[in-house]
């Protein structure tokens, strides 16, 4: 079955009554989907400053009311309990429970984060004629911590996560136009080259996702990632944070095309 | 005395010292000025999430740390309670003193945000050979209140204030093209033409700063204006909130340049 050509209404729907179980890459082409995270209110202020000062790795696409799970913003329509295919509830830092609803899980305390997501610049670049690797050989794009700090913000601190698309260079100079057009969604690379000038130790061993191949003639381009601020409150540890599962996004109502300047 | 080539902490020097209390366009040329509002903590999550959602009028450049008079992301050696020439203190939505200090008046529970300025971008358009009215005759921008409302968060709502530049068609094209690059000052305009699209009764009395005069053959063009947050909070009459007086603005140590994306 091919969701490609669902919208977003439809794919969520489908998504609720389990009938879509599976990672949302490539459901609803042409709409943005969503990396989530859902914290207690009490670390709400901290964490959307966090967000405001690392606009690269954590850009907000939409914060719901406190204790509302409806994302009024990118898709007034859904409810975040039910309509990610795979939520992970971690506790003190720790993944204690993979689920597929919030029922049991949602509180009147709560606050979700939806941040943009690679694929919404990824899109672009395909139908620009540029190969993405991890597309091309259809697996996780690979991700890395670096050794570039955040910028603090209350309890919230640690490295970024980038993730990795290996091109030769004329695709690289091309890939960062096209993405410099869309700083609400990670915009332009923060690295290209030397892996290990962000401290990134082996290329082959990614700490998220998996290894892409890298060509004779081609460069790792690496750009902020969705991933940062769950590897950040990892860190952290609070008593409760939400997020989807690696892969399982939340597919909202928003052409790609809006997220772009021009 | 001319402070065009002065660098930040020298002008904000002479700013703290009294000697410079004037409005501040023109001082430190190519570097970026910020529109400042303080607000107690508990108003922060609220304002904060407010600017996040209405990023054209409210593009956040910095944020202190709570009871912190420091801006550490854009003049960590500065102090906001002596380095703006002029401020105001409104309480319960209504100004009751302008002061050139905040020694009296700064609690340890006040938030302040930095939030960016339309200086950012006209500098870019005059370099490039545009014409900026209010600049060749003298006079502050004409703002004026609109019909667009703004997206509320929490306790703040309120209709969008806008800037308004008149411009040859071939003119606004362009600048249309160099306030793009600048997403994170204010960005594209959000209007052009026909004022009583967006409900302004009349160009000729705006509703902040001085009238523009709009020549033959130009067109008004609007950006949203830093002044909105200003006017929403007037509107919530919070029952403590300083701002900088219109035109004496903060002055940073950020290069204009390096909030362009292009």
């Amino acid at each position: 079955m091919n969701y490609g050509n669902c919208t977003p209404s439809q794919a969520r729907k489908l998504i609720r009554e389990g009938k879509i179980n599976v990672p949302t890459s490539g459901i609803c082409n042409g709409y943005a989907q969503a990396n989530m995270a859902i914290l207690p209110k009490d670390l709400a202020f901290d964490f959307l400053l966090f967000c405001q000062r690392n606009k690269k790795p954590c850009p907000v696409l939409d914060v719901t009311e406190v204790g509302s799970p409806i994302p009024r913003l990118t898709a007034p329509n859904a409810d975040l309990r039910y309509d990610i295919p795979r939520y992970r509830i971690y506790r003190h830092g720790e993944m204690t429970e993979e689920v597929t609803d919030l029922a049991k899980y949602w509180t009147d305390d709560l606050v979700a984060f939806l941040l943009g997501c690679s694929f919404s610049f990824e899109s672009p670049m395909l139908e620009d004629g540029l190969e993405v690797r991890h597309i091309t050989d259809n697996h996780n794009v690979p991700m890395y911590r670096t050794n570039i700090e955040c910028v603090p913000a209350g309890v919230f601190h640690g490295p970024m996560v980038v993730s990795m698309r290996p091109m030769k260079p004329a695709d690289a100079i091309r890939a960062i136009q096209i993405t410099t057009r869309m700083p609400f969604v990670h915009g332009a690379p923060i690295h290209l080259g030397d892996p290990a000038a962000i401290g990134i130790k082996n290329i082959d061993t990614p700490d998220f996702g998996e290894r892409s191949e890298i060509h004779e003639g081609e460069i790792p381009v690496f750009w902020a990632c969705g991933v940062t601020p769950q590897s950040i409150a990892m860190t952290v540890k609070p008593d409760l944070m939400i997020t989807h599962a690696p892969g399982y996004m939340f597919i909202t109502d928003i052409p790609n095309s809006k997220l772009a300047i021009m």
